[in-house]
């Protein structure tokens, strides 16, 4: 079987966003890549997170085709090879329809930083797509979703943003690794979860400081971090 | 003893609301028919779930006259008898005052489509009856609380919406199946706490487009489906 | 040791606010009255749930003077005090800062009946009492908060709400017994969530016909009740 | 290995802290202080709270220099050591990022007394520092975040609110020991969740009246205080 560590590592990131609460039934997908061999294990579609073990994982290559595995993959496949060609660092994508988070993307607006948790983890507001069209919802929608999200990504014109709203659908986040994925995932929430009680408790909430969002962004990212052991020795 | 899967199905129907926090002490029901055998199994009224047993579901023919069992049936029996008559298709009925589908029950609003997890569910946004009036409420409560679901649904046209809200009451849920009712009846909750979340972060959020609707509901249902495993062989 | 089973069932009345999540450490109390022995039974004053047990109950006469008991009783004995005094009906009091109760107790608004499950319960609007002048809170305060909430049923006129708001603090609850009333403290809760909801979707959403709450309080209550098993041989 | 005990409970409240909720992931920090051997014990940085045993607590001295231990200490360090500083009477420190006071804290907004959980509590309502500067962000960042704290305190002329949001970030909270910080921060967040719903409930929603905060506060805190066991003998 082919890549047992990866589909061990995208199983437990999988199953990591049950733990979290960001799943219902068969939501979800998780998925890692290994960039040596050109391959990526993602979730197979619509099965029980309970029953779910490493051989389910489906394998494929970096244009979604099955290299291995008896199962459908995540219909979301397709959103996850693009994310995958336009960062070329990044190890894994989670995809969750995380209800705060999945709010602000029904509402089609980007979640400002309104704190540090926030600046902790992503390095801007986390921005929502346009709506798709007709035609890229009639053909190759999935597709369509990912390039949505790389053409956005192109226009900002920054990588240090590991999460992004689809408009009327639900975020896709992504890191280093399919862990890390997952875990943007939960923060994700978290944060999104608090924008929304801080433009309820003042409608003119303001977000913080260029220069607030830049000491936390960079105190536990890049070569100058300090938060937690990483560095520490 | 009558129906005995039949009986563990509707049982453990009910235990999925439980399970789901969709009920609270005794709330909600759930049943299941066997067209077979013209037969109705439903949870007892007010028994607590945690020793209910196959053999304390009520079993009542298509008027609700009991057939088999000790026990009275759920006091909303009337209203599953109408749904069963009305959708010749279905297996289930669960009801429950779940918190935020009851409270757009409450409200008196239709819980709009803002996103694909409503789009792979429910054909449209989730109806609201109009309020029962005085004579409706005065005689035949339960049974008159169906007749005004099935009165809104050929008002609508459509059988792919298998859930309702009864206005200043709670939702109906239906299905295939005893089991898939109750997965529908989570389902809407989370559906009715995300659209919640959504007109708070934008009061004027307008709902996807039809064809975002009809790819969702479509890729999950009807004979060109591609989500999960059912049509993977 | 004096009424080893009112003990035991005032202890498992607290014990279900723990448990349905309505208390945070040791906030909260619930108490039963033996009419026929003249004596109260109250959860003492700021100690563990985890190791509380019969033996912990405080043991008062009708006014609040402690008859068996080595701990001192909850600092609001005195409103209960008051409450079995006004509704001789009564064998149970609890009291919780379970949240959303409390938010409308400090908004210093009722709770509408916005749908059946409060119908179900409660027959009118859960009301508020007035804010305590300073002379109240000065001298006998807890007392007071009894008196106040006695004033207040004494103006409304009815004896089948059993519930109240106290503005800008929480609510008490009560019914046949220190179960009941803990277990419409439960109820309360999940109400006032809905009430809170509702609002927040519908900002003028209306309360339900009266024909509409007459019907539901009353297939639960009284003698032509059909909700449960109560009964039905 | 120095300061067993204060390791133990430093390491119990960091714990109390998961239990409640108020953490995700690596989040949160809470410290003791030893005040006979000046000396500070604090939790690591980054570390997995599953894993985390009193040796991996961090001790430093009073300007925040490690005197045992491995690891590096909580990035918040720094903000407990300005905390120690200005309060001679504290005995631990809590930070969190807990939802809804993180929420306030971001909203930029003090949390009003509502109502008598808060007043049990809180001497006031729970202040909002202003904003960091920039060079107040650029360098010691976070003994600056201690330094508007204790500047807040020092306009406010009182001691008896034991926490503070910090504008943009989070809330600290502070008490005689590390058990009791702790203690507050989980009321806190309940103190928060209450207040957001109540401006919810009643946009125009007014504190209660000085008396009232007096009474509540008093009766748990000081020479008169009869709330719980304490002075009951």
């Amino acid at each position: 079987m082919l890549l047992q560590s990866l589909r061990e590592e995208v199983l437990e990131a999988n199953l990591e966003l049950v733990r979290r609460g960001l799943v219902l039934y068969t939501f979800g997908n998780a998925s890692g890549i290994s960039r040596r061999d050109r391959l990526i294990a993602i979730k197979p579609s619509g099965v029980a997170y309970e029953t779910m073990a490493p051989e389910h994982i489906v394998i494929t290559d970096l244009d979604g085709r099955i290299v291995e595995g008896e199962l459908r993959p995540s219909s979301d496949l397709p959103t996850h090879v693009e994310l995958y060609k336009r960062f070329p660092n990044i190890g894994g994508v989670a995809h969750t329809h995380s209800e705060y988070a999945t709010a602000w993307a029904q509402a089609g607006r980007p979640i400002p930083c309104f704190g540090t948790t926030h600046a902790d983890y992503f390095h801007g507001p986390v921005p929502v797509t346009p709506r798709l069209t007709s035609d890229e919802i009639a053909t190759d929608y999935e597709r369509n979703t990912g390039l949505a999200i790389c053409h956005l990504f192109d226009q900002l014109g920054t990588d240090e943003i590991s999460a992004v709203l689809v408009a009327g659908h639900a975020p896709f986040c992504w890191g280093p690794s399919a862990a890390a994925a997952a875990h943007n995932a939960v923060i994700l929430e978290s944060v999104a979860r608090m924008a929304y009680y801080t433009i309820a408790i003042a409608a003119g909430a303001v977000p913080i400081s260029a220069e607030l969002h830049d000491k936390h962004f960079l105190r536990k990212h890049g070569k100058d971090a300090y938060y937690g052991q990483v560095n520490s020795k």
